[in-house]
């Protein structure tokens, strides 16, 4: 299988000019803290001083998962295919967070075990109804795996604009990030779960063996597409497909918890510059979030203590990347405002 | 001097319908994190459970301190009128977040050492063209410091919508603040005590000792009024009559980064309850704040490194107030989406 290319930004000249034109704005040097992070960042990803966010789209990629006949949910499953009704409702969150930051979304079956029949409003990409359970045999095979990616990565070609937010739904699917997780990270089991869309500690507990069994069960599994072939879930796989394309067309990719994080350490693992392109929306209260992040060194924009998923987090995020690209877009420099400047040593002029 | 009454928000009835229909939308219990806090607090401050986010205005208080004699801070005392000149040609960030996020912007000269002259969109509130050193004598007299009061106070009762966000500019007003926080909280100078707008190390030491030594001057003040009075600024003045003002109004005071808390400080010394009707936008990296913060156990939404003031924190925070607002008021229940519930031990149905 091949990959689409994924090249680093990094881009001496164009970084000097961005750190002066925000240096030259009417405000202390680094007080506008991570929006300047950000605006640097999205004009590295767009090779411009002059940025834009533009058009937005987040996708909703849900699929379901064989080892919830593990018993390691707080929902059954069915919740998925209602969920998604929900969202073609425009009744959950995301709809409503979308709505509030002009994202337009996009909800996609990857492998919902529920017939739709044709909807309006739902891509239908369904590779299977679920994975295969984890726990006894792989997820999928790697024709599946393929075919979720390449679907992800096709429908990221047909969209317009320069920003993708990432949600996904899929009931289990926690426990199929957490064996991701600890597979390419090598974080203990233990510290990768969490109570998911709330288990109690028992439950948690009976999710950690299953997933600690299922690592024992597929000992020799390293490779990263092995790994998400193996754990993964048709709409993690979709995610990674289409992060990686979106970085190939140097888009800015919003990656919102812990679910959509672990489809970006598959891709990471397979194309490092990605991660030049994603902006961390939020560290979710899923345990393991937290860890995840650090693994790929990744600082995150907010903590609200979500942990909903859907892409709710990377909506939210959305009007910190407007606030980024506005200052630096529409704010007065020094020069331009006749504002006296900071003595070089910090000590009033 | 009187002040307007302020009446504890608690209302257990409210309380449990709040609690209700915020666990009965679409999602886990709990899983949307702040903003379901977010959601109960503006439901207990608007009395219902339909919430709304109504003509929010961002108000900018500047004025001009007499401490920075003292060699204060990094930028010279000019940068207050110029930044309010840049205020009111709408190249600041405070200009740039507040269109945005489709905030009113009013710009009050408290006491800005600079003659404006009639200004089209300056509101004229100037006590005196900056205050006294209060390293030297109290920075302003009991006289001016209502007469301060009561025009914020009167600003705000003129003005429509549910939602006031604070924020200030004066050049030396992080010192201000400083010296308020540590007579109000006993928290020891140095670590009330910041960079400002960029001071060295040198800097920091230096202004430390100017308060230090002006709590000794001022020994004996301790009423939360005498400090205002003897350490205060006329931004800071006017902000804490504008607080008081806006919570017995009921409505939500949106609070900004140090220097605002520091107004706010002596607002809830003067009337505790105005603490129900504050939402913390963010923690300044000013290094004060966190403990300024935690002195009124406030917990701020946004951690973002800011330490620009403006009400720039206060302006970003915005979306999360909507977004709070909005999945309340929007977003489907378990019954009306016809989605299956949790089950109550959090193991799968």
């Amino acid at each position: 299988m091949s990959f689409p290319t994924i090249v680093p930004t990094a881009n001496p000249t164009l970084a000097a000019q961005l750190e002066d034109a925000i240096n030259n704005k009417t405000k202390p040097i680094g007080s506008l803290g991570a929006l300047e992070t950000l605006a640097r960042q999205l004009g590295l990803v767009q090779g411009s001083t002059a940025v834009t966010i533009d058009r937005p789209a987040i996708l909703v990629f849900a699929g379901d998962h064989g080892v919830v006949a593990e018993g390691i949910s707080a929902y059954p499953q069915d919740v998925t295919w209602q969920m998604v009704e929900n969202f073609l409702a425009e009744g959950a969150a995301i709809n409503v967070f979308a709505r509030q930051n002009d994202a337009a979304l996009h909800v996609v079956d990857a492998g919902v075990n529920h017939d739709f029949g044709p909807r309006l409003g739902l891509i239908d990409r369904k590779i299977a109804p679920g994975t295969r359970n984890f726990a006894v045999e792989p997820a999928m095979s790697p024709e599946q795996c393929a075919t979720a990616m390449q679907h992800g990565a096709a429908l990221v070609a047909g969209l317009p604009g320069n920003v993708i937010g990432f949600g996904e739904m899929g009931i289990g699917n926690t426990t199929t990030a957490a064996a991701i997780m600890h597979k390419l990270t090598g974080v203990p089991v233990a510290a990768c779960v969490g109570a998911g869309t709330g288990l109690t500690a028992d439950g948690v507990l009976r999710k950690q063996g299953v997933i600690e069994a299922a690592a024992a069960h597929h000992a020799g599994v390293d490779d990263p597409l092995a790994v998400l072939t193996t754990f993964g879930g048709f709409e993690i796989a979709m995610m990674t497909g289409a992060m990686l394309e979106a970085a190939h067309q140097r888009k800015l990719l919003l990656i919102d918890g812990f679910i959509v994080t672990s489809a970006l350490l598959v891709a990471a693992r397979i194309a490092p510059p990605i991660l030049d392109y994603c902006v961390f929306a939020h560290c979710s209260d899923e345990s393991g979030h937290r860890r995840m992040l650090d693994a790929i060194a990744a600082k995150p924009l907010l903590q609200l203590g979500l942990r909903l998923g859907e892409g709710t987090g990377a909506a939210l995020a959305l009007p910190l990347l407007h606030a980024a690209a506005n200052f630096l877009n529409q704010m007065a420099t020094f020069a331009s405002a006749s504002v006296s400047e900071q003595s070089d040593n910090g000590t009033p002029a």
